[in-house]
C-alpha cells in the first residue's frame, strides 16, 4: 500500500463521527410525562490528518464514545429544547479534544402528543406527530456555538390562489398556463437567530406557525414568489429570526384530462405525483 | 417457448390490476375547500386464465382504463368516504365485465387538516398529517360487497404500565424481566362491520379513538396482553364491529447501561431501535 | 379494563415472533473466506390464548429468546442454504416449545460477491450484489417442515418482443395498443419442491437463470402471458420443483410524444415511472 | 402579504430546477440493444430576484420546460457518458437563458446488465444491478464545464486486515480495542479530472476498480485510514484524476457474545447494524 505517495497529496476538509444516534427521554413529573425523542448526528473537523495517512489514531475519539456520551449528557443535564442540548454536546467534546477545531451537532427532534382523554389528555401515553420533524444544528468552535433551528417535510397543500402564467416559451413548452392551480410542497426551512439567548421552544413554535399562515395567505405567482413571501414576514415579524433559508420542492398536482371521458374537470381531480418534482431554494438575511 | 407442456399445468389464483393510483379530489364549497386524498389499488380475480396461457387479451380490461375508471368515478360520484367509493368502484367494474368474479379495492386514505388561522382555520390551505393513514378494503363479486376499514402506522408509546416478566427460561435467555418499561408500537388495525349502512366517517374515527385510549389505559403485561384488551374494548363497546385483527410490532426502548460511566439510569434514558423488532398479532371476533 | 367481557369473544389466528434478526457468519477457510449474510423472521403459532387474554406469559418464549438462538444455532450449525437453516431453526423451536403448533422462519439471504482482483478473486473483500435478494420460507409443525425457495426484486426489462394490443375498449379506454413496448418488472418469485431433500444452492440457481432466460426468449403478447411462460418453462424443465408462485408489477415505460417539439420517437426515449403500476400474480402447479 | 418590506431585507443563494427526471434510452444497432437509464436533476442559478420579490415570471424557464428539454436534447444527441449529456444539456440551458449564470445538472446512472444466454447474452432482455449507481455532475457557466464523476451506494466488506485501537479512552469509552473487525461500508466517491477530454466511461471504470483493490489490499487500522488509502492509490495511478472526495459510513459489524450461551465466538456471528453509523469523509487532491 502507498504510504509514500510518488505525488504530492494535499488532504482537505476532512470529517469524522457518528450519525443517527437515537435518544429517547421520558422526564416524569408526577402522573405527568414528557418524551424527548432525538435523532443526532455528531461530526468532528480538526487536526486529525495523521489517522488518514498513517492510521494514527491516538487522537481519535471513537464514534462510539461519542454516542455515549450523548447519552451521558442526556441523563447529566437532560435533553431539553434541541439547540440547548446541541449546546451542551459540542462544549463538552470542544473542551476535552485538544486536536478538535469545530464540532457539528445535527438534531432531529421527532414528535409525539399525549392521547387524548376525553377533553383532558392522558399523562403516559403518547401518538407519534409527523411527517414533519423539528430540527437544529449546533456548530461549536474555540470561540463558541451558533445555532440554527429549522422544520423539515412539512406538507402543505393550498387549492386556491396559485397561479403560473407569463413565463418564457420555447420549442419545448408544453405546460399550460394557469391562473388557478394547487400548490404543494414538502417545506424545509433553516433559520438563525440574531440573539443565541433566545427561549428556543416558544419561537420555534412562532416561526413554524408564521411560516403556514404566511403560505396560507399569499396570492401566489409562483412556488419562489410564495417562498419569499414566507420567509420575508418571518423577517418582518420576529426580530430575533436573522437568516432563513427555504427549500420547497414542488409536488405536482396535475388535473386529469376528463373530456377524453366525455366529462370536465371543474379543477377537481388530480394526480398527485412525487417523481420529476420542481425544486425552488434560497436563503433571506437582514 | 412452450405452448404445449408436456406436464399438465394448473393456475391458481390469478390476479391482475393496477396498484399506486393517486387520486387527489378537492371539494369547493364557497370558502371552505376539503381534500381527499388517496391511493388506489384494483385487483381482478375472474375467469382469465388464456390471457395468461395463449395470451388471449379479448377479455383483459387493461390496468390503464382501470386507472383512468377511477378517476371518472371520482369525478361523477365525489371520492367520499373511502369504504363508499370503494363499493362504488367495485360495483363499476363487476357489472361491466362478465368474466369478473371478485374485484378487490384498496384504498389508502392521507389526511389532511386546515391550517390554522388563530383560533379559526383557512379554509384553503392545508398541513399534512400522519404518518398514520387510514384505510379500506372493499371485495365486491356477484353477491355483494364488503367493507374492511383500517388504521395503519399509528405510532404509539406509553411510559408506565407496561411490564414483561414470568416467562420462560432457557439457556438463551439474556432478556432480563421488567415491571416497567418503554411500550411503544406502529398500530396496524383492520376492522369489519356486522351492518354494511354504517356512517364511516364518524364510526371510524370512534374506533379509532377507542383502541387509542384503551391503549393509554391498559396494565400491560405483554404486548399480546394489550393488543388483545384494546380489540376487546372496540368489540364491547361499539357494536356495529364484527371482528377486528391488529398487527403490533414491538419497537423496542433499550435502557442504556449508564453505570458504566458510574451513572444511574433511572428508567429515563432509552435508545429507540426499529431492528430486530417483536411482531404480534390476532384477530378477534364475536 | 375489559377482563369479563360482556360478549363472547373469539380469538382468531394469532401469531408472535421476532423480525428482522440480522445475521452474518464469516466462514474462514485459509485465505478464502465466505459470507452469509441474513435477515431473519420466526413467528410462533399456538396455543397461546391466555397470554392475550389474561397476560400469562409462563409458556411465552421472549421475542428476545428467539433472536438469541438464531445466532447461537448459526454458532453451533452454520448458516448454510437459507432453506436448511431455517428448517435447523424451526425444528429447534418445535422441539422446546410444547405449546407451539407451527412456526414460520423466514429468511432473506442478501448476496455479496468477492471483488475480483484482475482474473482472480480477493479472498477476504466483499461488494454487495443487489438489488435482488434471494428469499427462503421455512414452516415447521408436529409432522415436519415444508421449505418454499424464492427470489426477490430482481428487476429484469426487454426492449423487444412485447406487445399489448386486442384488448376490450370502454369509454374509459385512453391506452393506444402497442406491438412494441418495453416490458420492466421487479420479479417476486416463490417456489415449492417435490423432494425436501434437494440441493437448495444449486437448484436456485437454476430456479432463477431459467426463470431470466424464458422472460427474455418470451414472445410476449402481455404480462400475464409471460408470467405464466416464466413459470411454465420452470415446471416444464425442473423436476424437482411442485409448483411456482410468480409476481409481476409491470414498472411502466412511457414513450415521450416528441412530436410536440417536432420531433420524432423512434421507440426510443422513454419515462420510467413507479407509479402507479400494474401488478400481475399467478400460481403454477402440477 | 408584505410587498414593501420594512426591513431590508436581502436574497442571496437562490436555486431552482427540476429533480428526478426520468429517462430511458434504447440504443438498437440491429439484435443488440443497450438502454442508458438515468435519474437527472437540473439546477438553475442567475438573475432570478424579482421572480422572488415580485412574481415576475418573464425569465423563469418553467421546470416543465427543463424536463422536456432533457428528452429533446436525448432524442437529438443521444445520451450516452453521464458526463458529456450532462455536458451538452448544461450548454444547451446555459446559451439560451441571458439571466442564467450557472446551471448544475445532476445525473445518476442506473446500471443494467444483459441477461445470460449460456456463455452468450440475449441482446434484448436485462436485468439490474445495483444497489450502486454511478453519478455525475456537471457545472456550466459562461466560460465553460466541469464535471465531477462518481460512484454511490457502493457496498464493500472485508473480512479480514481491519483493526481499530490505541485511540484515547474516558470515562464514557465502552468499546473494546480490536485487531480483526469486520470493515464494511456504503461507498461514496466523486472525483474530477485534469482533462475535460477525458473517456469517461473508461475512466470511470478504472477508478471504481481502483477504488475496490485498495480497499481489498489495505492493512486497515481504521476506516480513515482506509479512506486515505484508496484516494491515494486512485491519484497515484491514475493521472487523469486531479481530485477526490470519498464518504464512508461505518456499518458496524458486531460480534455477539456466545459465551453467555456457553458457546465461543470464533469472530464468526455478527449482527449487523444501519443505526448508529459512524461517518468518515475526506478530499484529496494533488
Amino acid at each position: 500500500m502507498p504510504t509514500n505517495s510518488p505525488n504530492k497529496i494535499t488532504l482537505s476538509s476532512t470529517s469524522y463521527g457518528k450519525s443517527r444516534i437515537r435518544l429517547v427521554q421520558v422526564s416524569r413529573r408526577g402522573d405527568r410525562h414528557d418524551i424527548r425523542d432525538l435523532t443526532v448526528a455528531i461530526a468532528f473537523e480538526g487536526e486529525y490528518d495523521t489517522s488518514y495517512t498513517e492510521g494514527d489514531n491516538r487522537d481519535v475519539l471513537p464514534t462510539d464514545t461519542m454516542k455515549n456520551t450523548v447519552y451521558a449528557l442526556a441523563a447529566r443535564d437532560r435533553a431539553g429544547e434541541p439547540e440547548a442540548f446541541g449546546m451542551i454536546v459540542g462544549r463538552h467534546f470542544i473542551e476535552r479534544n485538544p486536536k478538535l477545531t469545530r464540532v457539528h451537532v445535527d438534531l432531529i427532534d421527532h414528535g409525539w402528543s399525549h392521547i387524548a382523554d376525553g377533553a383532558r389528555e392522558h399523562g403516559q401515553a403518547f401518538v407519534r406527530r409527523g411527517p414533519e420533524a423539528r430540527t437544529a444544528r449546533v456548530v461549536t468552535d474555540r470561540k463558541g456555538a451558533s445555532a440554527t433551528a429549522g422544520v423539515t417535510d412539512l406538507i402543505i397543500m393550498k387549492t386556491s390562489r396559485s397561479a403560473f402564467e407569463a413565463y418564457p416559451r420555447d420549442e419545448f413548452t408544453t405546460l399550460p398556463e394557469t391562473k388557478d392551480r394547487l400548490l404543494a410542497t414538502a417545506l424545509t426551512a433553516t433559520w438563525t437567530y440574531t440573539d443565541p439567548d433566545v427561549d428556543f421552544g416558544p419561537m420555534f413554535r412562532t416561526v413554524r406557525s408564521t411560516l403556514l399562515d404566511a403560505f396560507a395567505r399569499h396570492d401566489s405567482l409562483s412556488v419562489q414568489h410564495t417562498l419569499y413571501a414566507m420567509g420575508d414576514v418571518v423577517l418582518n415579524t420576529i426580530d430575533q429570526v436573522e437568516s432563513i433559508s427555504l427549500e420547497m420542492p414542488n409536488r405536482h398536482h396535475l388535473p386529469i384530462d376528463l373530456t377524453r371521458f366525455g366529462m370536465e374537470n371543474r379543477n377537481e381531480i388530480f394526480v398527485a405525483t412525487e417523481e420529476p418534482h420542481g425544486l425552488i431554494k434560497a436563503t433571506l438575511s437582514r
